[in-house]
């Protein structure tokens, strides 16, 4: 029996939207307010969703204790109260759209978890809007 | 790497549930309260949900101003504070129910995506109900 | 020790705002979309907030179940997939706006709450507009 | 058309986490405080999805009003305001986690839809910690 | 200026409600399924409201990450996880209705905060029954 | 009769927390991570609560779409996407607080309502920290 379990966490950051290789008035026509140079910034909100086999013994897919450390240890401590351009490594050369935070917190928690589990990040930059990258 | 990027936006509309071939007792029976001829209505929830690639030069799935606009263009200006069943050509003939709305915003959106584009809606009727579709 | 105990219910109805002596071109400039003669609707989400001192027997400001059995008579029996205007009698003579609605609701349950209790009424028209009235 | 209908229901309820076949020790070192001989409890928020096609007659997948009778009827009735380990059949055996939850009510509901209807159910144990089971 | 800080919070707990001094058929006419003597539980959710001057050296009426801790150490260590009749000696004595630990929990916070505060609990029993209480 | 109508809205924004006047070690001493010197941000969500007399002929304490542009003139178009501390005149010299920031918000709307309504803001920075204030 395979179930999903999901964890919901969440850091705020700053962030700007720009394409180094870009000139300014091509950035600004691209991302608009969010090319700010001065950065704005988002509360997001994190679903890590893991796929498995329930453990007959635990009646778990995985210890959520676990699952919350792992995700503490990737997502929270780098990103949380961070400028995301500026503090956070994986985005010195990468642009922070939430399409591409998201693939970076799904590669950092899916080798964390290893080959057992099936992985899918949503990430909410604000309530109303979000992706999901399951790896594919 | 394919992500899916969703955006929210919403409605208020009136509608009734009736099949016009079908007597009233027999709508009554089927659609109980929601078959009222005086109508009832709702505040909609949509969420729009487009998978692809992510364009290496922007991060972007697709552009977020560019989907919010699709969606003002085929669903909220024609739909908003409207009544489905006497307003919106596309219920003339179609009973109004979350099903039947949701594939034809599908069909309205998936027109302005192209192929390069998988497209799911979801539309709350209620906090409650809801319903999805992706055009299978 | 006075406390004040809050219950959650819903009812969707249709409505259109205006008011029977202006001509159309008065109402269409003020209510707008709302003022469409087809109708819209809303779900109406609804908080009643009942201010008591605690029954040192019970514990209870009021039994929740009797003041659920109040809302269900007063407001979700008469209002849910009702269109206002037309068929619920308070509005006849009465624009239902949230203001007004919430208004007639303090009154239907004030009426059955006797004098030992404050009534504050909050209602949401969308989850972006919503208004309370505590009968001052 | 196949569309997937989803309905919430909730039900509040007491467990403990444990694996009769383990000592007090390793119960606490697995379980934490979910391990509490005395229970704490939840408020479950359960959404059932039921994919179908749509009845070109009604333009229902299926009758809300029949599902939300099928959910009272196999969880909210025998679940609500009772301590699942002692009180609930389906767990005199089998440890109350969520993903246990999550099979039981499925294959309950299941039972009722037959093989025309997909099925998956999602079930919040917290708002921050869910888990979604569709059958595989 | 005066400003109120809202702090969110949660702990999941079983309780019963029922007054010892009563029989069990008044208690169970009183209660009903509240009072299943094999406990039910909830998801409490808490919101602290502290309101003061805005100290203009911070910016602050008070450092959230103090209130945080406050609410740690005199609600989610006792009340967590936990039995409220039988291990939460508040409720010894004293029935544990929302209204009650709404009561008690202002009681043990206000003692922290000493009289340079006003202070405001509100506690969800569930998303639909929620409480207020401000020492009045 | 005297009705509070509310209205929601939002902007995301960067800040740091810091005092100008002190060194470096006492404003991270006071403000920890929210003093990081590449700033971090929030999705802030702001509900407008403005209380007065219901309007008789239209059945409006005032007009929401009057209310709604006011916002967006005062608080969206100036805050969104911007870095407080670097770019909103109100920010230079104050430190942006939730506190402060609802007191500015407050300033800018009251100006333009008149004595007429009496104002209500709310401020969430996350969604479990928020403020409120009313001019007191």
């Amino acid at each position: 029996m395979r179930v999903t379990v999901h964890r919901k966490a969440h850091f705020n950051a700053a962030h700007r939207l720009y394409n180094k290789s870009w000139d300014d008035s091509k950035n600004e026509a691209t991302f608009g307010k969010c090319n700010n140079p001065y950065y704005h910034g988002h509360n997001y909100e994190l679903i890590t969703s893991v796929t498995g086999e329930i453990d007959p013994e635990t009646g778990y897919v995985m210890d959520m204790k676990v699952l919350k450390d792992i995700i503490k240890e990737e997502v929270e401590d780098p990103f949380d109260h961070k400028n995301l351009n500026e503090q956070v490594e994986d985005f010195f050369e990468l642009n922070p759209t939430a399409e591409n935070i998201a693939v970076v917190i799904w590669n950092k928690i899916k080798k964390r978890l290893g080959d057992k589990f099936e992985l899918e990040i949503t990430l909410y930059e604000t309530p109303r809007n979000f992706v999901t990258y399951k790896g594919e």
